[in-house]
């Protein structure tokens, strides 16, 4: 088995608040092609220690990923000193340098002097293009082994690796295929999920299965390995389909997709429309649900009715409500869905009203209490919880349990 | 100024789920007092890497801790390979064993003879007592430098680190003090800010500056360390007012706050109130601005109009700017922009129109042209922006500006 060591360049990386975490997803792509990561290594902006952990990472292992320091300021040492542990000259490249220039230019900018630090790249390795970002990554192969120097934000070294390092390792790393599936699962604990998922996966000790509860939803990531890809593929979705089974509805992602990429594959397969309401929300369900491109075919519009005269003078909520039952509840939920949802002449609406905090909780609806509510042509309702954590996560979870409720309406029918 | 390593022991670490974070507990009490963490290293249960990270951070630093592998199974390894990196033997101390036998007994339970092994301890080190595990600590002081062996779970090692480490560290510290400053900064590039600042903050060599880039700001970073409390203050303010004053409007928080925030300080001074009508933000603009509890007092609505029905209905934009100059111009920004105003009663009212990707560009209009716009009773005006970056990216970075044009007109008046 082939060892890897990953190492995180930038001193922000050794301040009290941030670490590295590039090398999760690393270690999780490393380790489903039978790589073991045997050490990790996170080094600020010094030149000597930098210089002198890749040459003795280049000696203990097989392989040596780098993440960060390429950006254009002189904090940024990541060529300089990749080069001399190799031994090894930077030279520049014009057309790197003219590529960077487009770039800049595409932007209505002028490139900074300081960024042509940028063109100069480790003699004999391999450019590696950065279409996220003006850091262009290097790979280099040293007798056997090899060290691969990408830049520090994810969305710029994910598909880096993906594009370029990862079919050198699948070529070099040979035969064991792992395959993953990831559920998504709503309206259920973690605990909850457990007990009925556990009969299941228990019976396949070879197969690797985790529950994790990540802010609003459980995830159950499942990872079976064999020596052919279709063997383990089988397993793989052997186990899936017994866990789908078992939980039935609550399961929302077969394949790990999002709460609102399922939400809008239902309304595109149903050719419908919605339109949301939201208060506590402030427009995170509309946000969630236009994360999705080509969400302009089924979302047609949202509003963020934060005072009550806005939710009077653009959903027609009457005023008794506020008086009577107040704006967080059941009648005023109902009553932003209904007048959304003639208002924006949609199929659906979906309204969400409650207390986010830490302010305006009371005994009778303490901070978390939200209010759901749906209206079709058909049909006019709402659903109440009260949801655990801060302000932050009371937003996040009434705007997962607001996609979940249209979620079920959409599945029911 | 003392240097220091950290080494986090254990395989578990190196799994794609789970990293060290006892060093970030550690890092901000070592900071504390003027010593800084210079590299940090993670390694698994593998006898020759930790040897040799032992001994390469016994060489480079003055200070060296290491956390967990004192368990007493086969995989805890730290006794024996700190042992050996340092040259020096294991003890048994019959003493440690009787204090653990005791301590099992109050729990009800005989011993396993496996925990024998936690009872050996360096020769020459101070034994360092856990009172919340069964695993003693270590300090070692090798030609003036110091290595700490604390054991894993947080409620052990910190308690450990503060009772016996933390001391002696203060006596080799001396009394220095460290005083730290943010900045954020928007509408100006990692590379202009570093152009500007660096004449500033390399004329204080004492100070750590480090400038970083996030999404959609540039962020400065300042460290002053002196012997004195106030000195430390003093400094980190000067570099800080001298930053502030060159870099002028594009600061925009001076101790670290969000730009959400700062907005609605501005709109809370002034007594103002505020509208958002989005289209490519898809209702972010809103969810930031509600981000900040008590945000009702100046916000009042948001409308996401994604589509130009929409656009027509709630905010009175004229479809003849669709067809003359398309949704996303700076006419149906100013438009929004107004209408959203006068729809909502607010004083202040911002718009977003845009193409956030992957489709719809064009050569005219790629894929990242933004319009934002502003109205007040006063005036209505537009500006445009080519945003660089995939659709997460470029709805951020938008919605980003569109804050920050809300706060200059703010500051403007």
């Amino acid at each position: 088995m082939l060892s890897a060591e990953i190492i995180a360049i930038g001193s922000e990386l050794l301040t009290p608040t941030k670490t590295d975490t590039n090398s999760l997803w690393l270690t999780e792509k490393l380790n489903d092609i039978g790589i073991e990561v045997m050490l990790k290594t996170i080094v600020g902006d010094d030149g000597a220690r930098l210089e002198e952990t890749v040459r003795d990472a280049m000696r203990r292992s097989d392989l040596v990923i780098t993440t960060g320091g390429l950006g254009p300021t002189e904090d940024d040492i990541t060529r300089q000193y990749t080069a001399s542990a190799l031994g090894r000259e930077l030279v520049y490249h014009e057309y790197i340098e003219v590529a960077l220039r487009e770039r800049f230019k595409s932007w209505g900018r002028e490139m900074p002097d300081i960024n042509k630090r940028q063109a100069f790249v480790i003699d004999g390795s391999e450019i590696l293009a950065n279409p996220h970002g003006s850091a262009v990554g290097m790979l280099v192969e040293v007798e056997g082994k090899m060290l691969a120097i990408l830049p520090g934000p994810p969305r710029e070294n994910q598909p880096m690796f993906t594009d370029h390092v990862l079919p050198k390792l699948l070529a070099l790393a040979g035969e064991t295929s792992v395959k993953r599936r990831m559920l998504r699962v709503s309206g259920l604990g973690e605990s909850a999920v457990d007990e009925i998922a556990a009969p299941i996966y228990k019976s396949y000790p070879t197969v690797q299965t985790s529950i994790l509860f990540n802010k609003s939803e459980v995830e159950i990531h499942i990872a079976a390995r064999a020596e052919r890809r279709d063997e383990a593929e089988d397993t793989a979705n052997e186990v899936a389909n017994k866990l789908i089974a078992a939980l039935g509805r609550a399961v929302f992602a077969t394949n790990g997709e999002t709460m609102e990429q399922i939400v809008g594959e239902l309304l595109t397969k149903r050719g419908e429309t919605v339109a949301f309401a939201e208060s506590c929300t402030g427009g995170l369900v509309a946000q969630r649900i236009t994360e999705v491109s080509g969400s302009s075919k089924y979302f047609m519009e949202g509003a963020v009715t934060y005072s009550n005269a806005a939710k009077m003078r653009t959903l027609g909520v009457d005023a008794a409500i506020f008086e009577k039952n107040g704006a967080v509840s059941a009648e005023c939920a109902e009553a932003m869905a209904a007048g959304m949802r003639v208002y924006a002449n949609t199929d659906h609406a979906i309204s969400i009203t409650g207390i986010a905090g830490p302010d305006g909780g009371s005994e009778e609806k303490p901070v978390g209490t939200v209010f759901i509510g749906y209206s079709s042509k058909d049909i006019t309702k709402s659903v109440r919880f009260v949801l655990p954590g801060d302000r932050y996560l009371v937003r996040w979870r009434s705007s997962q349990a607001a996609l979940d409720y249209l979620r079920r309406q959409l599945i029911l029918k």
